[in-house]
């Protein structure tokens, strides 16, 4: 018997989790995406409290409507059918790319960039094709570099906005220039904004207003440390766009747990500064702390958490190995893209004592 | 712009949920495949204590160890790597074909069955082939039928045990004679078994331990009354029949929600007699009354909760319709294949003032 289908045979297991699943035990974890951070109080009662007075049942494949129209509230946009409810993050990309990409199909990607979107595009049966971003320039945009790999083939772009791995978001500038170039060649435009709540000083600009024919995606795993509760969601100006992605979710996973919906509308009728705040302050520390005792890590200036990318001497494999041996989890930066190649991502959400001792190994090994 | 990929474009939301969708407020369901009561106390109670005392993060793609072995020990099979936790039953169907269904190849399945595996394979570019089940004689297999579509071409046969819509299963004997034509063409077999643990007298047997390349599907969402916790599985003796399904299935939507997995452990831990008991209760009660009152109803023998099969005088859509507009949803056998014509598929899962109201509805109405 053949064991897979093809569009497996290829694709790997996630290159984060190889690494994260050889740590030793009790390894200090600066390395996979997650804040490490408890949901908030607030947010645990309210489950408790919804699990006491409510029946947990499916909800509408789209999620439950008072949600969506929170959702479409938080963008300022009104709501009509515009929203998916999905699990997580992760299931909004699969399943937006899974309604909206034929075999063979172009994807243009930034070089580096979360991971995922290019192992879900291979198995798909698309072709994914990577411009490099600036790495002489903090990794800004080169328009030439875009240009050269854009074309009328191109049938979706895909982004970080804040960027997974570096945390710098675009300028205003940038996203014109984005917009511009896919709205020539009637591209779709996905933008995954998952880590825009966890700015560092102001909230970067959404895409979602800016053009047509954008979808974005985001969650609550990150800007409410609700990872393993898994809801997210797509949500587009163009209701058009949403309605496939809903169908193939409804045969995907019928719909996003029940209480965590209920949880994700009152998270976001809620400030969100507290993990905001903690964040900063490790950010603060963190930089300080690199300047200071790391001074051979040199640091891309973020304007989002909760990660730092760190220009080493080295090759990043081979440190990530040695670091790996001494008790820290940290990213190699070349598994984002070659052009991640002698970069550390490091996660600074977690709490900071631990942070200060997984530094200190660093300073100590490196 | 085009606005979906052309695997989208030929699928059709769910016919069950475009009858529910268009039903009058606070109409009857007797419709939805949900048991409409709710989570135990028990489970409630452990959830609120995860919650007080656990940090709710991402779980190993594959699930959290301890309930992949709670599974596994569910079936008496030894745990290595045979397990993965999934999004619902409704994922595991969907990763499985996912992983290993190639465009073009053939799945076999009954007619009727549940409507979704036509819509995932037809939505994976393969191609579906139905054997009637035997409508003459109380839907068992008919070895004719079954042998005139089964090839050297099917790749995949999925069956549903016991039977939605029907609630009945297969003998012994049919599950030999499965087998051994699965066998002698090195098919996979997928059977969801979702409705096995609310049996009205014994547990049918699984298929899980009778073919090395089986993959069984189940999960909680209806022995436990935890639908919208999201938490399913598909497992196999075979372990490198999972390894694929694990990695799609991280590509998918990373893990299934930590708190439901917590909860499986418990729920997998208890006796689940109350639930069945109850729908044990509303069987009795349903048929007797339909047997007294709605005597031009003809039920087919169920082995399991929590549906009835009706034969009908009538046509089957009209008839949903009528009761539609009187505040009762069914489902009409035939959005579960040509072969369930004439045929309701009516749920009793539900409190039993409410399934009584339902009934004589539907007593008055036909």
């Amino acid at each position: 018997m053949k064991i897979s289908a093809d569009r497996i045979a290829n694709i790997e297991r996630s290159k984060i989790r190889k690494i994260f699943d050889r740590a030793p035990k009790n390894a200090i974890n600066l390395g996979l995406g997650e804040i490490q951070f408890r949901t908030s109080k607030i947010l645990i009662d309210y489950a408790k409290n919804i699990l006491d007075n409510e029946t947990l049942k499916y909800t509408p494949n789209g999620g439950l409507t008072e949600l969506r129209q929170k959702i479409a509230e938080y963008y300022t946009i009104n709501f009509d059918e515009n929203v998916c409810v999905t699990v997580g993050a992760e299931e909004a990309i699969f399943a937006t790319l899974f309604s909206h990409l034929n075999p063979n199909d172009e994807v243009l990607m930034p070089n580096p960039a979360f991971i995922v979107y290019d192992s879900i595009v291979k198995m798909l049966g698309g072709v994914s094709v990577k411009f490099d971003l600036d790495a002489t320039n903090n990794f800004r945009i080169n328009k030439k570099f875009f240009l050269q790999n854009i074309s009328h083939k191109t049938k979706i772009l895909i982004l970080n906005n804040p960027s997974n791995p570096i945390g710098i978001s675009f300028t205003n500038d940038e996203m014109d220039f984005i917009v511009n170039e896919c709205e020539k060649r009637d591209i779709l435009l996905i933008v995954d904004e998952i880590y825009r709540d966890l700015y560092l000083q102001n909230r970067p600009k959404s895409f979602l207003q800016m053009y047509e024919n954008v979808i974005v995606i985001s969650g609550l795993s990150k800007s409410h440390c609700m990872s393993g509760w898994r809801v997210g969601w797509c949500i587009s100006q163009n209701a058009e766009l949403i309605k496939p992605i809903i169908k193939s979710h409804q045969f995907i996973c019928t719909c996003a747990p029940y209480l965590s919906q209920k949880v994700a509308i009152k998270a976001l009728s809620l400030e969100n500064t507290e993990i905001r705040e903690k964040l900063r302050k490790n950010y603060d520390f963190a930089r300080k702390f690199i300047e200071i005792k790391i001074p051979n890590l040199k640091i891309i200036e973020p304007n989002s958490a909760p990660y730092l990318f760190l220009k080493t001497d080295s090759d990043d494999m081979q440190l990530t190995e040695k670091l790996l041996q001494h008790g820290v989890i940290v990213m190699p930066g070349s598994i984002f893209g070659t052009n991640g190649k002698t970069f550390l991502r490091l996660n600074y959400g977690l709490e900071k004592n631990i942070l200060q001792k997984g530094l200190e190994i660093i300073a100590k090994n490196i």
